[in-house]
């Protein structure tokens, strides 16, 4: 079961549609939800749907501001498991209100974001570690 | 953005071929992976391929064993997101050197557990919420 080294791992990241945020909280409860991104450097951008009314939406946003280190995880799979793949990004991120170069990557991703720009606020993760694994 | 209620959100997840397990740490670090999994009643199963030779694959079972809380999501990705959804599953873990039960709904669910048992550990999670979302 071999490895991805950091560039490969990197790579297959980058190029995945959707990824998948995992937090936790100051007491440690870890929250999961997915997320679309955007890779530029090591840093990942995402837009958050402030959803003002409901408060759960924003548990991400709360947990990050409690305790910055997330883990971001793209993976494939396929009921042929010969094909499986993961990559995981651990890092740490940070909320910000106003990300220009967030929309700019993010809006050159994904065509639903030039049609209508997110209005954030945004998620910047700085990756300290990259990893992964394929089946083949 | 409707949510689903925890019946629909339940039936999403049972259907589900891969989901991902977000763990935390004593200190709260964050970690994801990819599993497959069976459900039967409020109980996620999945087997662990232990690889005792790379710790980092045994970081789950670290996890789970200081800090028994999880967070499991499945979610439908696809770039027409007017069909996007994700389910979550917020439980309390246990770590199983044997697990008949487990050993009997994975290998209904997946081909390959039929063909060769896992030989675990197993994860045995108990469901304690269902949340969820739909854009449609």
């Amino acid at each position: 079961m071999p490895s991805l080294d950091p560039g490969q791992a990197r790579l297959r990241f980058a190029a995945a549609r959707v990824a998948r945020l995992a937090t936790a909280d100051a007491t440690g409860a870890p929250h999961a939800v997915p997320m679309v991104f955007a890779l530029t450097g090591d840093t990942i951008y995402s837009a958050v749907d402030a959803k003002p009314k409901r408060t759960t939406a924003l548990r991400r946003l709360a947990n990050v501001r409690a305790n910055p280190r997330v883990a971001v995880l793209a993976d494939h799979y396929d009921d042929d498991w010969s094909t499986l793949w993961w990559v995981r990004a651990d890092g740490e991120a940070r909320v910000l209100d106003q990300a220009p170069e967030a929309l700019t990557v993010l809006a050159a991703k994904y065509e639903q974001y030039r049609n209508t720009p997110p209005q954030g606020p945004f998620l910047a993760i700085e990756v300290r570690h990259w990893s992964g694994w394929s089946a083949s």
